[in-house]
């Protein structure tokens, strides 16, 4: 049986920050003909948010530690403006967005990161993605837009990274749909040059990225990216790709493969 | 044919303040059997972040006028924060509360208040009820937990009247259902001693409350409250009811005839 295609994307926080990388994203979100998910990510709004309030952030090792107050301004920023700017200007373009974090409709419950060396505080690894909910309201012509908020169903909300969400949600759903999962940035892909946007590497196979890693040609924000990717393909998603904000469509892109 | 029920259940700024409210309010929400939605104003949260944040409420005669800054914090604080915390406690009872404000799956559709004598600015009037998506949430299972943030269909965001909303939807609904209408305030109902919870009126008719008005036994606080709850029988709703936050099933309140 020939499954339904359904395409998640997620977009990163400069994207957000930027109208003219906003609107082309938002447009493609829109004209993609299959069903579709959009994950967001935060950006500086919640760092702004912080400030303002008077909260200092408190950082390990370049990591953010995310105590109650930190909480709060992560579900202020995230899942109230971010997330209802982005659905009703989706809604303005005729997609049927509904904003959620994993709270809604218990979607995504997430347990606390394991206190090791360092407490990150209300940062929840994904524990399990709640399909039926999210079938019934694809099926239903609507486009779920996550922020990147979960909760434990004990009432505790949680601040999860939004790539694993997207990826979370691809690995789950892949079960029931023919998954395609993007990653969209400000860059047009995984560049083999950072400052040359035409050294974008179209297509990328597993093999290949080992060798550019070997030779450094990949800077260090784009590994953990990349392996996320990576691992999305390993769990059954069908197709990964990485793309700026006008690649929705596949045709400026880099495609991964196994 | 017998249409099935639909609880509506608004719920006041003073209640969320208090666990000792809220708490008993979310169980007796969670027991009733019927399908339903919950209703949430905002409270003092907004203000308490807005002072935070160095914006000054701008009144007009008592009014608040919503610039701006003011409805990015109301977003935040009413669809993020407040609405969030509501789902995640709902969702710890056993409750399949989704969160939801008026952008998501164009639920609520709102036009600007026309400029009079004074421009209330970000502010919202309730034009239309997107029926269809609410009975695709609630024939599934799921309880819609609303805040008071409406859109206007072109991007958008506003801040409306909670009571407002809670009236707008019930008067929708109630082509496809027989929906019970409650207003869950700190008091255990309308009293005709504001300082005496046992003068409380059990059964409150449209000419008792002319009755009462005349005499000045209802204070001005509830008046645009039962305004809104006699309109909305008017309207076709078939119960409503005003109660504290252990009087949802009913057997404390006062109920409203026509």
């Amino acid at each position: 049986m020939t499954q339904d295609s359904l395409h998640i994307v997620k977009v990163g926080g400069k994207v957000l920050e930027n109208e003219s990388y906003l609107q082309p994203l938002l447009h493609g979100f829109t004209a993609l003909k299959a069903r579709k998910i959009l994950v967001h990510g935060g950006g500086k709004r919640a760092s702004a948010v912080s400030r303002k309030l008077g909260i200092t952030p408190r950082m390990h090792k370049g990591r953010r530690i995310t105590d109650a107050d930190s909480l709060d301004v992560a579900v202020m920023v995230y899942a109230g403006l971010t997330n209802k700017q982005l659905v009703a200007s989706l809604q303005a373009l005729g997609c049927s967005a509904i904003g959620l974090s994993g709270a809604d409709g218990n979607a995504i419950q997430a347990r606390r990161r394991p206190v090791g060396e360092v407490d990150y505080g209300f940062v929840g690894d994904i524990e399990n993605v709640n399909t039926d909910l999210l079938r019934h309201l694809l099926e239903g012509g609507h486009s779920p837009v996550f922020c990147a908020i979960t909760h434990d169903g004990k009432g505790q909300l949680y601040n999860t990274n939004a790539d694993s969400i997207a990826a979370g949600l691809a690995g789950a759903l892949s079960a029931a749909y023919a998954v395609r999962l993007t990653y969209c940035f400000e860059k047009p892909g995984v560049l083999r040059d950072a400052d040359d946007d035409s050294s974008l590497i179209t297509r990328l196979s597993k093999t290949d990225y080992q060798s550019f890693l070997d030779e450094g040609a990949i800077h260090s924000g784009m590994i953990p990216k990349l392996d996320n990717a990576f691992s999305a393909l390993a769990a059954g998603v069908e197709r990964v790709m990485i793309c700026g904000p006008e690649g929705l469509d596949g045709s400026i892109a880099t495609h991964l493969y196994a």
